[in-house]
Order: structure tokens, then sequence, then C-alpha cells
């Protein structure tokens, strides 16, 4: 019986190919097997990062997933991964499933490490999550001392949003995209539309960092982030 | 007049010197002085994590920052510290300030930064956070779809504490030490002690990984984070 293949589970980062660790480099160049999701247009954001570290002779396993916010076709592309992914951890072949930021935070890794994880060697290396780059473009304190630091995604409702943002030290607002509006009106409603600096394409092509109030209807960014802190530090 | 040299915050990653990213490692070989808190033993984390990469010839700027609660120490710390490295700085030279974890994300390197940000060229490269490693150790998601995540310091009262985890989908409690007693009690009235996993020195020498359930009285960990998801990913 050929002895199982290892899944890893591989940060790339939040753009910079220089933002990957020197561990994400050698086990992307020592994997058998290079999977990533690719979105409808046949793109890999993930896969963007790498590239300047992945041979041209490497094997790789594109991963097709539906960026559809129903839950089943999901449900169905994460199956169809985990077996194509399966098959290859069957033949003695270490995979490595390269994810943008950091493969626990917000992304497709752990659906399938969830269908895979009972019976195959799994391993993660952790990666710059793009709340951190956009602390660091921004140069806004994430959380310091006592501070709570609250991430939450825009995707939820008014209510749930206002109550997340209400108690929280810094904020992340995360998914903003097509909900800025809602999420614009929010933080005045809340007095905190001041504080509040936009990072749209943190460390990728098209990077902007523009405070909220400086950002009119016409000029909506998209593939951004929102931070916030309550208070400045001393 | 010479030029100004710029202030680098570092994040060097949790532990594992490969969890650095090429860009601190680029960083630290080409800065003109290497500065780094140390502790009343003079010993520093920061350096020890960094040691493999910085050379013999490295000019060194050791910052002594006490580990006491109390405000006002921390602030002359602070001060003095700032003091420091702004001689290098206005020489013309760099600095590269090494953080454990990530430089914006409960560290010293933001009060300095506070200090010296309106007059100094600063630049910040983001590190893999405790967090992030925690959770890859633990395989737990930090989270996913419209989950919110909150980090939380065990430093806080019962009450602030109850509230921050009532709401939260993946909470990571923080600064654990000698509050352990005390989240284990809230915890388990919360109903939430049986999902909640403590990792003690996540990537680091002593790292031990432990089901909070499985924890006795005589073996409290220090140095620890304890994750805790509501609910199973799918």
């Amino acid at each position: 019986m050929t002895e199982q293949g290892t899944l890893f589970g591989v940060g790339v980062g939040p753009g910079d190919p220089k933002l990957m660790t020197i561990k994400a480099g050698e086990v992307i160049r020592d994997a058998d097997v290079l999977a990533y999701p690719v979105n409808g247009s046949g793109e890999s954001h993930a896969r963007s990062i790498a590239a300047p570290i992945i041979e041209a002779s490497a094997s790789e396993l594109p991963i097709h997933l539906p960026m559809k916010v129903e839950r089943e076709p999901a449900q169905n592309a994460y199956d169809n991964a985990a077996t194509g992914i399966r098959h290859h951890l069957d033949e003695g072949r270490d995979v490595a499933y390269l994810c943008v930021g950091d493969p626990l935070f917000y992304g497709s890794f752990m659906y399938i490490a969830a269908r895979l994880g009972s019976t195959q060697p799994i391993e993660v290396v952790p990666g710059i999550t793009s709340l951190s780059a956009c602390a660091a473009l921004t140069r806004t304190p994430l959380a310091g001392r006592n501070d709570i630091l609250s991430v939450v995604p825009a995707t939820l409702d008014e209510t749930a949003l206002a109550a997340a943002l209400g108690r929280a030290d810094t904020a992340a607002i995360i998914k903003v995209g097509r909900h800025f509006e809602k999420v614009r009106r929010l933080l005045h409603v809340l007095g905190m539309a001041g504080r509040a600096v936009v990072v749209e394409n943190g460390t990728a092509d098209g990077e902007r960092i523009t405070p909220l109030e400086d950002i009119h209807q016409d000029t909506q960014p998209y593939f951004s982030t929102i931070l916030l802190r309550r208070e400045e530090v001393k």
C-alpha cells in the first residue's frame, strides 16, 4: 500500500510575493502537486502571488470554486475538489493548496480540509492576512494592551453589524464590496465614520488608501477592507 | 543636512524562524541598526527568532521595556526608546525594530511609532500573528463565510469577557497567563469549555496543544492562547 501524501494548506499572503514566508516557499517548491482555487474566468489570485517561485515543471491542479453566496453549489464544489485532491494523496503525492492570506482566515481551504482531515495527514502553513497587510499599509494599530479586536464581515445585516462594531476597540470590516453604502451609512449613524480608513487592493496592483469621508458615491471601492480605531494609541 | 533614516517595524512571526517573510529577511539584512525589546533578564524573544539571519557585524540596539501593567513606567520606557532610535534616524541610519508576531497586533512597536511617526519615515512589514500560528497548529478555522472573529485579552474582567465571547462565532483569548482560572470558570458558565483548545508556546520550544477540559489545576498553562469555535465548519 502506498503511503498517503500530505495535504498542505499554504498561506501565500495578501498579494506581495515578498510577504510569503520562507516555509511557504519551501512547501511550494517541494510539493508534488500545486492546487489553487480559480474563478469563473480561469484566474487564480493565489497562484499569481506564488508565481515567482512556481517552476515550469510543476504539476498543477486548478480547483474551480463558485463565488456564489448560495451554500449548495459551494458544497458541491468542495466535494469535487476534495475528491480530486484525495486522488493525488492516495497515490502518495503531497499536495500544496495555495491560499490567499492565511488558510484558516476566510478562505476555501477549511472546507476542503473538513472533507479530508479525518483520513489524510494535513498541515497548515499560516500566512499574512489581508488584515495585517491593511494595518501595515495604513499604520493602523490593530490592537494594543487590553483592546478587543473584532473582524466583521460587511455581509451581515445592519443590526448585527452595529452590535459587533459598537463594542470593539478596533474593528476590521471585510468583504465590503457591494455592501459599502450600507456600511458607510451605519458608521455615520454610529459616529465612527471620521476614524475609518478604506484600503482597496492592499499590497496588490491598484492599491489605494482613502479616509472613508473622502470617498464619494461615484468612486465606490470594491475588494476593500475598512479599518476603524476608537482611540489614538499613545 | 543628512537624509533621515527610515524606521521599519518588522514582524518576525510567532517563533519558528521559517515563518518570517522574505521581506522581513531583506529588511533585517539591509538595516543599519537592529532594535528589539529585551526583558528584565536581558533576553529578547524577537531577536532569538531572527537570530539565524542576523550577521555578526550587525549594529544592535536593545530596548529595555518593563513587562509591568502600570502605564507610567511603560510610557517612560517608550519615550526613552523613541529617543534612542531617533538618534540613529537623525544620522541617516535605517533602523529595523523586530517585533514578535505582527508589529501592529499587541506589541510595543505601535507606541514607539506613535512617538516618531510625525517626524520620521516609518514602514511596517507585517508578520504572522500568534493567532494564525495557533490556528494552524490546531487546525481551528478562525473565521469563514459571515463569521465574526473576536480577539479578546484575558486581562478583561468577567463581565467584559462574557459580553465579548457571547457574540463571537470564533474567539481567540490571548494573554491568558495568570488569568487562566477566571477564563476556564467563565467558559464553563457559558457552556463553551467543551469547544476550547489551549495552545502553549505555539511554534516555539515547549509547544503543547490541549483541550481545555483536559487541563488540571496543577498544570496551568502560561504564555498560552485559547481558541474557541461555536460550530464545526462544513
